[in-house]
């Protein structure tokens, strides 16, 4: 029996004594690295985190006083002793708890987060409701350098330092967000730490001391000098002071009992307070802590060495790795290419386009905002910038890519890794809402590839457009499809037709257009040919696939990998009634009115009948007997016998309408609805 | 023949010499009051910034060099000297030129602004640009005090000050974003001005060193007096120092003599440069220096006193006025109500609430990133927040309605002013989105009231949803209705039928309910009864009302304020399609894929058929004859010739369905599809 083992909650840690936390730590620590070894996880920064996670709980009275995580992965040692330390196995897994705080999980779970640098503002919003309740508990937020450079956390600051509300702010200082971090905050903390402009500023200050005894006449003239010192030395957390907090820092955040005593004088401190502490990523763990960006989240690994457990079978590349080689590849030809990202160059391939071009790569930080104004920046000035941003996380750039982007129609591309389901990250990780959000500003070209080697030749192409571009693909890895040797260029706003089938269309975007093409493998056996579109874009649509497929009569599937509400298959259906096209049947398959778990993507695919298996059962449903009626009539019939595609039954269907009516009159958003008339006629003729 | 007259460009201002340059100044000053008097505009900040703007251009070589004004409202000076002099009493006219920053209209509008807080991270672009192209120019961003407290602008700031390129920013501070300034750096900006803190310290200072002397023993205790000393003082400019720039200020922003000397000097400053300028909103005009919260944006008003020119006809209340109104009666029943708004306390009427309930009012400055996730964590605690926020706006915090409220299903109020066509602000102030980016959230409730009746009894609503709940209303006046003597609780998810019809039905949302009604009533007169539904909520949709409507053959028109993309209309289509409805024959009228131009509201509704007179032509072309062709049968002729409505017709032709076969038949998203067969059959009888 450990002690980890007694700890039902941080009551039972209150009985310990100071003795037994350091064991606790050990074991806390102990734990991390068994399970995470096995099943992966975030990693280094849960290590750094245990002794400051164990004072707060020891020394605040959870849950009733509020302590808020900012970005709530590195809440492992929380989880432990906040009650979940017997499904803490099942951290990130499918139906297990998940790897960030959790409301609906646990009472010591105060904010849910997942993306970074909201804590001091949730912190901020939970003391002035105590305030306007005259309860008198007492509010913690903890956030790391990394999440501090985010505008929100900014914003935050500002606010808490201007309302002088009780709260404190710890800032988990290790240097390092998830990658090396960046920006002037980031040197500031760093110059705070490394205290040599401070040192520097007190031997300035020494020597202005030391002249002043001896030549007194000059007493007055010291003011300028004083002014010249002060303006140039860095006191620690002077810009904290001066944005109205009390500072107190920088401690090692490792001196459990230093942060335990710190706590205790300070929890009651009436205003907003920020204690600096610094930690190390990885802490306790050798293999860890020397390879620290490896740390932030990993794959099952080997304990002793703490090399990643390699899997047997060789896999295709991942997403990530082939559009980093394929936007080298470009940028060698093309100097203005020109790359940014936000905290995240190992997780969008940033950083090997950085190691090719260091001059041509930014990594921003934290900052999305930033990325995209950035961004637009440099294409008024005839760069092609790219800002390689998952697709969860461009959600905190909507405002940019409308207002700093796409009024201006400048041509920045949006490269969105971990578009669709994200995994074991779950809901505020998966990239569900990118093409529901995208599509509606104007000038926008959104894109995503059906498999790795279409992902190549369509990032050549969003340089190509001319106007403001996004393309998404999934996180993991690709099909393992043959790798075409030159890149492409793709026609703007055109689909492909990869099969086709006279029971109706998919039309299908992104990695779901070979689960569709493998849904209609398996229907083809049971005698149900079912065509298969891969729309390419999302945006532009192509009206010309669309005015051949889905023409009145024919069922139309749409699959996505993404939210039915605004998505892809509504763009088909808004089109469709655009074009004015009646009397379609449609059927869209994708992610509905809820949040997704956490959970393997293969898992959660099949859940939402985005894979193979689900598909064909839906289509199945959806088309079963369209085309068996008795009512057809005997040419329906001959045509259906022939092998007629749903093209050419379309075709026959319409055939009477000219082409060009089923097009969108004008841009300007009206229906072309004079085709009533006809319309009306082919169906009686096609229910005879 | 004025001075100003012979300035069609910045060369001729360079020609000018120092003393013609105060004429000049003197003359724009005129210029400007005498236009805006007459149309209204933005007023007093454009007042205050005619010195900085003619020292800019006087000194940079525009638009060689690029300068970026940030949010854009204050570039009259700018455009009435950058060959807009002739049009500037057209602008924010329809037709005329934009009252913001707006690349299309001249090079010298280096980026479109109307959102806060883009132009250092814009300007950061464009230097990094330069400097990629190894090119020589310089860049300038002009940013206010009240837009540097917005995240993006910090997250810029921090991104300039760690790349060190060259870049001035010039801190235009007039201690009043749109309205007072909140938050820590603005009182830290007020603490340089007022230059006490800094006396302060300088005294302190003083009393140190007048000690050491003295005590010449206590010299090495010294370096503990200097920590605190540091610690404690306000230097102009530490901050920004810390930040990695040099920091220049804060001078007199309306001596142009200065700033010219100022800006030659320091122009090839090689590194990020920031300059803190002091000028006054409304400088030059007494009226407005005395009212800077008027003077903001005006309409227009008498010279000589600044007396807004009173329209004679008494008009109904404006929505806005409405909204704070019943707020503020709601929340003296219920203490939990708290109001949050961004820096727009007068445009959302906060102002009055802030009145009313001073501790429970919040204005967090240009910041509704921050705003919303602090409205999250007060939500956390039992508190019912209200975060007014204009439509346009709420896009800047997107991400945080999606992670910090919906996710965790918080019953936060998002109360969204200027909801639609915003009027003369243009393509960065109309809130046509917000319909399709809100509604994809699980969670949300979104509801739009047909007018400011409507809205006292739906924000009443909003508050009892117990979901993240949105209601948008639009800029500008109700339309004097009678007011009920009592806020009621409207059901969720239900609509109202307002009239009913035998051609067809009209889904209208919010403001465009009554030009539906007034439309129905035109197109009555020529014998096309049609039916009209006031939907209410965009988001739960009202099943019912859409199964008993939206039946096979039923003709369908959606009307809203916004974005046919993924909008309103949208989301009926995508209902009725998840409903398993088939063969429904849909209409939209609404905002199509193109940005809105400004102009008068009635001007821009006329322009896309959103007023009553478009939306009867757009009814009449759609629904024409649709129920006149010799096919039907008998039946259905009479019930036509007895007036059976819309929902009888329909219920005549799918008489043989249960009424439940209609409704959805899971929560998952998936269709019932199993109605197909009677659905065909339905259809051949119809047609007979």
């Amino acid at each position: 029996m450990t002690l980890l083992d007694t700890i039902n909650s941080p009551q039972d840690l209150r009985k310990l004594d100071r003795k037994q936390l350091h064991q606790l730590a050990d074991e806390i620590r102990h734990r991390i690295i068994e399970v995470v070894s096995k099943i992966g996880g975030h990693f280094g920064g849960n290590l750094g985190i245990v002794e400051l996670t164990l004072a707060l709980h020891y020394v605040f009275d959870t849950p009733r006083d509020q302590v808020v995580f900012d970005t709530g992965h590195q809440t492992y040692p929380h989880k432990l002793i906040t009650g979940r330390r017997d499904t803490f196995d099942t951290i990130r897994m499918h139906g297990g708890i998940s790897g960030f705080c959790k409301r609906e999980e646990s009472e010591y779970d105060v904010f849910n987060a997942g993306h970074a640098s909201t804590s001091i503002s949730a912190a901020l919003g939970i003391a002035v409701a105590r305030d306007i309740k005259h309860d008198d508990y007492r509010v913690v937020a903890i956030i790391g350098d990394g999440a501090l450079s985010g505008g929100l956390a900014l914003e935050g600051l500002n606010q808490a330092g201007h309302l002088k509300r009780k709260l404190m702010i710890i800032l988990n200082d290790n240097d390092m967000s998830i990658s090396t971090n960046v920006g002037a905050m980031s040197g500031y903390l760093n110059g705070i730490i490394k205290g040599q402009a401070y040192n520097q500023a007190k031997d300035l200050a020494r020597g202005i001391m030391d002249r002043i005894p001896l030549v007194g006449g000059k007493i007055h003239g010291m003011a300028s000098d004083m002014e010249q010192l002060f303006k140039h030395m860095i006191v620690p957390g002077t810009l904290f002071e001066e944005l109205g907090f009390k500072y107190l820092g920088p401690y090692d955040g490792h001196d459990l009992d230093f942060l335990i005593d710190l706590f205790e004088k300070n929890k009651d401190y009436n205003g907003p307070l920020l204690v600096h502490v610094i930690t190390k990523k990885g802490k306790g763990y050798v293999p860890a802590e020397n390879r620290p960006i490896w740390s932030h989240g990993v794959s099952p690994f080997d304990i002793d060495s703490g090399d990643v457990v390699k899997s047997t079978k060789p896999s295709p590349p991942s997403y990530t790795a082939v559009f980093a080689e394929a936007l080298i590849e470009l940028a060698k030809r093309d100097p203005k290419i020109v790359g940014i990202t936000a905290a995240m160059p190992d997780g969008t391939g940033m950083d090997k386009f950085a190691k090719a071009f260091p001059d041509r790569a930014f990594d921003v930080g934290i900052a999305e905002e930033h990325a995209v104004t950035f961004c637009g920046g440099m294409a008024t000035q005839g760069m092609k910038p790219i800002a390689a941003i998952y697709s969860t996380f461009l959600q905190r750039a909507f405002d940019q890519v409308f207002h700093d982007v796409a009024i201006m129609d400048l041509p920045v591309v949006f490269a969105l890794d971990r578009g669709g389901i994200a995994g074991a990250d779950g809901p505020t990780h998966h990239g569900i809402y990118d093409m529901a959000y995208l599509r509606i500003f104007p000038n926008m070209v959104c894109m995503a590839p059906k498999d790795e080697n279409e992902l190549r030749h369509m990032l050549k192409t969003s340089f190509e457009t001319g106007h403001p571009t996004s393309l998404r693909y999934p996180r993991g890895n690709g099909f393992g499809v043959t790798m075409d040797a030159e890149l492409q260029s793709l026609p703007i706003g055109k689909g492909e037709v990869m099969r086709d089938g006279n029971a109706g269309a998919i039309f299908a975007i992104g990695n779901e257009v070979w689960p569709a093409m493998q849904a209609a493998e398996i229907l083809a056996k049971e005698g149900i040919e079912i065509a298969v579109i891969n729309a390419r874009f999302i945006k532009p649509l192509d009206d010309e696939l669309i005015a051949k497929y889905c023409r009145p009569f024919a069922k139309i599937i749409t699959v996505e990998e993404g939210s039915l509400a605004g998505g892809f298959g509504a763009a088909i259906m808004e089109r469709v009634q655009q074009l004015g096209i009646r009397d379609v049947a449609f059927h869209r398959i994708g992610i509905p009115d809820e949040y997704v778990h956490h959970g393997a993507q293969d898992v959660l695919r099949a859940q939402y009948d985005l894979d193979a298996n689900g598909i064909a059962k839906r289509v199945r449903e959806f088309v079963g007997g369209a085309f068996e009626s008795d009512d057809l009539s005997p040419e329906m019939k001959a045509l259906i016998a022939n092998g007629a595609t749903a093209g050419e039954i379309a075709e026959f269907l319409t055939r009477d309408i000219p082409a060009a009516e089923w097009r969108h009159r004008n841009a300007e958003g009206h229906d072309s609805d004079h085709i009533d008339e006809v319309v009306y006629g082919m169906k009686r003729r096609a229910a005879k």
